[in-house]
């Protein structure tokens, strides 16, 4: 029992510094995306290929969190936009502690989007809130179709649901629409991509989307 | 620094129980293998290979740890051997009163080998010892080969990597040799074997060293 409680005023601590974030967001009219999957599914390729397709329409920055590290941030920093990397040491999730103390190395105010590549973990990051518009997670068809039935609450918690390595399924055991059906059962209002981003398919729709997302928050931020 | 001294107490607590549980192995002769990985690298899927090579010559067991669901309980229950799911509700790793409680379903002087698969997570469940013999830990090709530099820890705890998945190396980008040289870079005593569950290729290697590793247990636990 006192086990649960400690988590759950960890959690409350954690929602408080979130909400905090959340208003400094608002207030520099940032968009922040908080970016979740296992190990491997694709965080970095995605967003490597986001900055590719958005760099010139919007001001980005990046936070890569690991729980050891820096080969992520210098892959973004490869592509033109600014990356701080955060090194968790050890810990299997970001928080809103880290998240402010990263922030602080961004003029927030000059960027539209803001994205934050949780570490590779489908389960704890669902839990700990960042202070971000949306959380968006990523699935690779090589992990099973399984995956909603396993970690529902990243499924729960998410805006969008990213399906990634579509090439690949002529090689593996799994369907895309048993993944759709079972993630939609867990959220309905869950935003699906289906995409692949060693050749491409699909990532024109997901960074329209995401271009769309920013710019509703903007005018409301400037306004 | 109160975060890491709590950290730290938990983990001293559970090596406690998990001392214990090693000592129940011992006495009743049973081989303990603690099994990690990703979501979706194969976790299950080797171990219905590996019942399905081994079921006839040793006496099996098997513990499921999942956040929920009992998908996998069944899958392995579907090949002739005993599998008791654990749902840690929301835990993102098995510890060691999970396993006390979870072993209590079965007879373990009548098992000769014990394999527990841990939650899909290549972070916190290298932390907390079960009680086991060794840990092996699941690495598939579609998940890249810079694992070992973002995830060292589960590396390092593990005395064997199986590198699953190899039917899939031509379609995707990864070099098993730099996968096993970065590994062996942190653990020189890695054994590592090349696996497909798809293909079956590599896999009586890895049996054959699995059930050598339980021959090599059982006659001091006997004598």
């Amino acid at each position: 029992m006192s086990t649960v409680k400690v988590i759950t005023n960890i959690l409350e601590a954690n929602d408080r510094i979130a909400r905090q974030n959340a208003q400094l967001f608002g207030t520099a009219g940032v968009y922040v995306v908080n970016l979740m999957s296992s190990p491997g599914a694709g965080k970095t390729s995605l967003l490597e290929r986001t900055v590719d397709a958005l760099h010139g329409k919007l001001r980005m920055g990046v936070i890569e969190g690991d729980i050891q590290s820096s080969v992520d941030a210098e892959r973004i920093g490869r592509h033109g936009v600014k990356a701080v990397q955060i090194n968790t040491g050890g810990a299997c999730h970001l928080d809103g502690n880290l998240i402010r103390d990263a922030v602080e190395d961004f003029a927030l105010s000059e960027l539209d989007l803001l994205v934050v590549e949780n570490v590779g973990n489908l389960v704890c990051p669902a839990e700990f809130k960042l202070g971000e518009d949306i959380k968006a997670m990523i699935l690779s068809v090589t992990e099973g179709d399984d995956k909603p039935l396993k970690y529902p609450l990243m499924f729960q918690e998410s805006s969008a649901l990213v399906i990634n390595k579509i090439d690949l399924l002529p090689y593996v055991n799994c369907s895309v629409e048993r993944i759709e059906e079972r993630a939609l059962a867990i959220n309905p209002a869950l935003r699906i991509f289906r995409v692949s981003c060693t050749t491409g398919e699909g990532l024109a729709t997901w960074t329209a989307w995401l271009a769309d997302q920013v710019a509703g928050k903007r005018p409301r931020a400037r306004a």
